[in-house]
């Protein structure tokens, strides 16, 4: 923050910023801190500033951001485990307390388990769920149960397990940003189960109309979610004592680190420190 | 009703039967006013009984049905413009309230005018919103407007009036059982829009990841609506003073209906009359 910090913000405070630098502020979205909704927010990154420059980001060591969309990283997490809830982890918290309502004893499913699936496996659980994980492979088998805490296992190709657990699960958090069969996994809800749908598929996906009606289930989208629930999101994570599995990594790297990132070689989050500051601490 | 009517119904008295005479009782649905979705429900035509033999439905002159899924028709309403509200009715009801719970000045449309559609505008005009009819041609443009008093009417071929109504509807309830673009109407629904899919197209339908996630809208299915809620249409329709169209025939008439059926040449709904008794009133 620079010397003119108003409203919440005090100087030196450590502090965090996710997708969105600005919004309107009068829109219906705007108004009823669905801000992310708003037709005509700055993208943190690549986007076009209201004074005309682009948005850097998370790349630069300073940023220009209206102050509404600041938000304050509790004193018990260390900021460089904070950074991945500002996106991936309020993309995953803000559908999960949205559809499912904080409701302890849910039946849940996480499709993915790449940056959002791990935090959202971590929130299901601390939100008191029963969570499965749904993967491609078996590879993340042992992190998933062991490291993760998740309660159950499923290779989508595994077409034996994917009949025993059909009609069992409350919601399917999808994170999968490829082409994917959304009957497959409709099949594993019960009545009134719903996918949220966070990870987008270059292309269209099908679905099968008699699917969703005979069970009155739902396909809904979610996108990131509001300055209100990143900061719920950073208290709750504080007092949960969770932990988010990331690699700090310095400015130097950056170039390696989108190589490995293209590959999927992280588990799950590198964290960038633009001003060296992590090793100095 | 035979001479041991139990329950709530009377001997004697005028009741309906919906699309289901039986359902468990036991399971989760059932035990939450959500018996339609119950896994174990014999339908009313074409099922098979808890005896084993076939139900006729109002086909036949006489029927056996549980009385749980018998409703009263209120004394206001005649009988055989109660029909349409126990499947038809209770399909457009059901979505309708649940996912927008009656709230008044919301803005929605229909797409389709045929019996499901016909009756969805009369319920949500009743339920206090702005409606919007969207229909595949100009023929029913009249009949929306002046005589089921929808407020707008949209060809949704005609890409001028799709624009401009980008982004303005809170609902769709869409009652298309054919194949359709879903897209084109997930574009024409605000942030935390709803399409609400009452018709089962026979193959599946694709839509767009990113129109979902960018707005946070939904698909979501209905298949007709609980004996509570079907009790409870009955009463709304009857104290707004509703009216459905049909077309009363005797049963010998019943194979004639059939083909105009298939030819859409019924506004909105035959009632049969089994029994002869409608001209003798």
């Amino acid at each position: 923050m620079g010397q003119q910090a108003t409203g919440k913000i005090k100087v030196g405070q450590v502090v965090g910023v996710g997708g969105i630098v600005w919004s309107c502020g009068d829109c219906r979205c705007c108004k009823s801190n669905r801000e992310q909704y708003c037709s005509k927010t700055v993208p943190t990154y690549n986007g076009v500033d209201v004074d005309g420059r682009p948005t850097h980001g998370g790349f630069a060591s300073a940023m220009v951001v209206d102050h509404r969309y600041v938000v304050s990283i509790p004193e018990k997490l260390a900021p460089e485990l904070a950074t991945p809830l500002l996106c991936a982890g309020v993309t995953a918290y803000s559908p999960l307390k949205r559809f499912c309502g904080l409701e302890p004893g849910l039946k849940g499913g996480i499709l993915g388990l790449g940056g959002v699936g791990h935090i959202g496996v971590l929130i299901a659980k601390a939100m008191g769920h029963h969570v499965t994980v749904i993967s491609s492979s078996d590879k993340k088998r042992e992190e998933a149960l062991q490291h993760l805490g998740a309660d159950a296992y499923i290779v989508s190709s595994d077409a034996t397990k994917m009949a025993e657990a059909d009609g069992s699960l409350d919601y399917i958090l999808d994170t999968v940003p490829a082409i994917h069969s959304i009957d497959q996994y409709v099949s594993l809800l019960n009545p009134d189960g719903k996918i949220l749908l966070v990870g987008a598929a270059p292309e269209p996906l099908y679905f099968t109309c008699s699917a969703l009606i005979l069970g009155r289930k739902t396909i809904t989208g979610s996108f990131i979610g509001s300055i209100a629930e990143t900061q719920e999101l950073l208290e709750f994570w504080a007092d949960k004592d969770l932990t988010s599995k990331i690699e700090v990594v310095p400015m130097d790297y950056v170039n390696k680190a989108v190589e490995r990132m293209e590959k999927n070689d992280v588990r799950y989050r590198f964290v960038l420190d633009v001003a060296g500051s992590y090793n100095k601490r």
